[in-house]
């Protein structure tokens, strides 16, 4: 059935069975009907509810997640059952708006944003391509999941306009540094942890919290200028070089969407030390999938990860440090072990020195112009896939404050 | 005049001469009178005036100063000049509350938190420390100014108490890493400048805009676990050894307060990139000290920074990163040319080799029950000085999530 412009009293919700957004998975998003105020939603198939409407809850009027995400698991798994008991009969027509007639906005408030760096393969990679004559991973690589702080007021949503960024850089060869335009703009394909619910001040979370605190998933493209990068990160780590745009997927999705996705972890040798031991080690089967231009360039499998996600929550928390609800931790770059899963521009270029084709085209780094969708999906029940909303961001200029391309 | 409990119609409000907090102060908290609701408030003399009562204004019945930051720098200005001019005469006794009577709070909700590392001198005795071959100031020093994201979700107002950290760290000479206590547990002494309205993403800030983004000047202590951050932060960064605590003080002294202390800026060499250029290159004269369990045991200059506040400024949004109502920068430790003018311990007691003396004891690094006060003026308007609100800090140690000492 197709929901009419007339609002009907009541339709029925038809969901293809291979639709990536089926009723295993229902994930969580903020969206404006044309000319309304941003609200909850939840999608399924092609079609986003208003939980406000569906549910009769104020919570959901509110323009991101934040109130409700702050209400804790008991009462996510609680709402998620009534979404599906209410999706399996007739739902109140102006409960249901078409997907593609919708705006999407960031979800959620980003309280702390941390980035990791939790790929074995990506930390080496890059290792190799920076200090080719040494060791790749630094001594404390396997011992704790590297991390460092992001900027939360520059996490957006998928579709937002990517300026490309200036800054100072300094070529390997050059007696000084310039500023100007960033030339080795890259991407970070990486999967992100939203906090739902805060901790106290002064009290580690253990990893086996992971699921009372963590609400959802999202995809991440931490976009990052190679040559800001490369001349400011010592001894502070990456700032500049980062901190200009991080993109988020528009839907986070829930925790229990993701059971059939649980996998064993990768071996860790030697164990962590007991504050990040894991009974039962688990990682998470996503496969991602990176586009340049409409050409899919690398699938990054989640699932080779070194690090878990309650590995990094626990290693976060463990000096004490609080979260909040709206904490978003991403997993750092992902990439497998093949060249075709690399999960950065600057490792499947190899810094530059190997171009790859795109289309017609071939390429080093980001061009103005130039268009990169990251995607991904999951095991789901019953054999059905669980679909990530995509990240997508194209590359312009600035001129004079205003955007183009 | 005492304003007596039983809150006089009105009051006339006496300012010693030589009060720090005279009419050419007036820095701007948030505090609770017993049993009340956290709302804003300007401090004068001994007493704490309630601006919702003063100025017949909702705005500042928030618990937080953001709204009133975001109306921007024209109506700081406005609000400044009426408060003034409210003071001067009679004004309502129940606006008026004892200082020691009201609870003080986190004046703001911190958006972003960026910390730099602009003394030149604090640079270098680091440096030294830790690379006592090599040359202790890396390339890029005095190109830009470094800093890097901090943890906005654990900065906390004077007064918390500061549970020791636990973490992960590698002794120089042990085969592996254990967990616990933090044992080379330290502070920084910083300035901090609080942004009141925000900027445009894609879009960076120049220097010259500085007075129309920062709404003003409060003291940092950025406690640092040095066992904890030594052994995490190659090559990322800073992060657990930092992100446990960071306390500021109460009082956001406003940029207008600040201008008798405005002083040259020290000479740099090599000449700043054209965006870091500025035409009347300035520092702030503020004299900070350091009291270790009731002992001064240093006093850090502010004015010989090497980068200036609106120089962080323009770097930190270089990039197009844009900026939000609350966020806080940083100076990084403030450490002038001798030994005690050094604003960290590590620098002090020179890594723990040199300990220091702090009444009849010694110490290299926090022992459990120490406090630590930062407090700071500098020149005002008349001849008078201006006071900064301190940063106070304890460390206990947490015993099973409760603090004790």
């Amino acid at each position: 059935m197709t929901p009419s412009s007339g609002h009907p009293a009541t339709v029925v919700i038809d969901v293809p069975e291979q639709s990536l957004y089926g009723t295993g998975n229902l994930p969580y998003g903020v969206f404006s009907p044309l000319g309304g105020a941003p609200r909850a939603g939840v999608r399924i198939g092609d079609w986003v509810l208003d939980l406000a409407v569906l549910l009769d809850d104020d919570v959901f009027t509110e323009p991101t997640l934040n109130a409700f995400m702050a209400q804790g698991h008991q009462r996510w798994a609680e709402v998620r059952t009534r979404i599906q008991q209410a999706v399996a009969g007739p739902v109140p027509g102006k409960a249901v708006h078409a997907h593609e007639a919708v705006r999407m906005h960031l979800p959620f408030a980003v309280a702390d944003y941390v980035d990791f760096y939790a790929s074995e393969h990506h930390a080496r990679n890059v290792g190799r391509i920076f200090r080719p004559t040494a060791e790749p991973l630094l001594p404390n690589w396997r011992r704790l999941p590297i991390g460092y702080h992001g900027r939360a007021g520059t996490v957006i949503v998928s579709g937002t306009g990517i300026t490309r960024p200036r800054g100072q850089r300094k070529e390997p060869a050059a007696d000084q540094p310039t500023y100007g335009d960033s030339h080795r703009l890259d991407i970070e394909a990486e999967v992100g942890f939203v906090v739902g619910t805060g901790s106290s001040l002064g009290v580690p979370v253990p990893s086996t919290d992971f699921s009372q605190h963590v609400f959802g998933v999202v995809l991440v493209n931490d976009w990052s200028a190679r040559d800001i990068q490369a001349w400011e990160y010592m001894p502070l780590g990456p700032f500049l070089g980062k901190s200009f745009a991080t993109s988020v997927s528009p839907w986070i999705v829930p925790l229990q969407a993701l059971e059939a996705a649980r996998v064993p972890g990768v071996a860790q040798d030697p164990q962590p030390l007991p504050y990040l031991r894991e009974e039962q080690p688990w990682g998470l089967d996503i496969q991602m999938s990176i586009t340049w231009n409409g050409h899919e360039v690398s699938r990054p499998p989640y699932r080779t990860m070194y690090w878990s996600p309650s590995q990094m929550l626990a290693h976060m928390t463990a000096n004490g440090a609080r979260l909040r609800t709206g904490d978003l931790y991403a997993s750092g770059t992902v990439s497998g072990p093949d060249v075709a899963e690399r999960g950065s521009f600057i490792e499947l270029t190899w810094n530059g020195s190997e171009p790859v084709q795109v289309g017609r085209q071939t390429r080093r780094f980001l061009e103005d112009g130039d268009e990169v969708v990251i995607t991904a999906t999951a095991p789901g029940c019953g054999g059905n896939r669980v679909g990530f909303g995509e990240v997508r961001g194209r590359v312009g200029r600035s001129v004079c404050g205003s955007f183009s391309l």
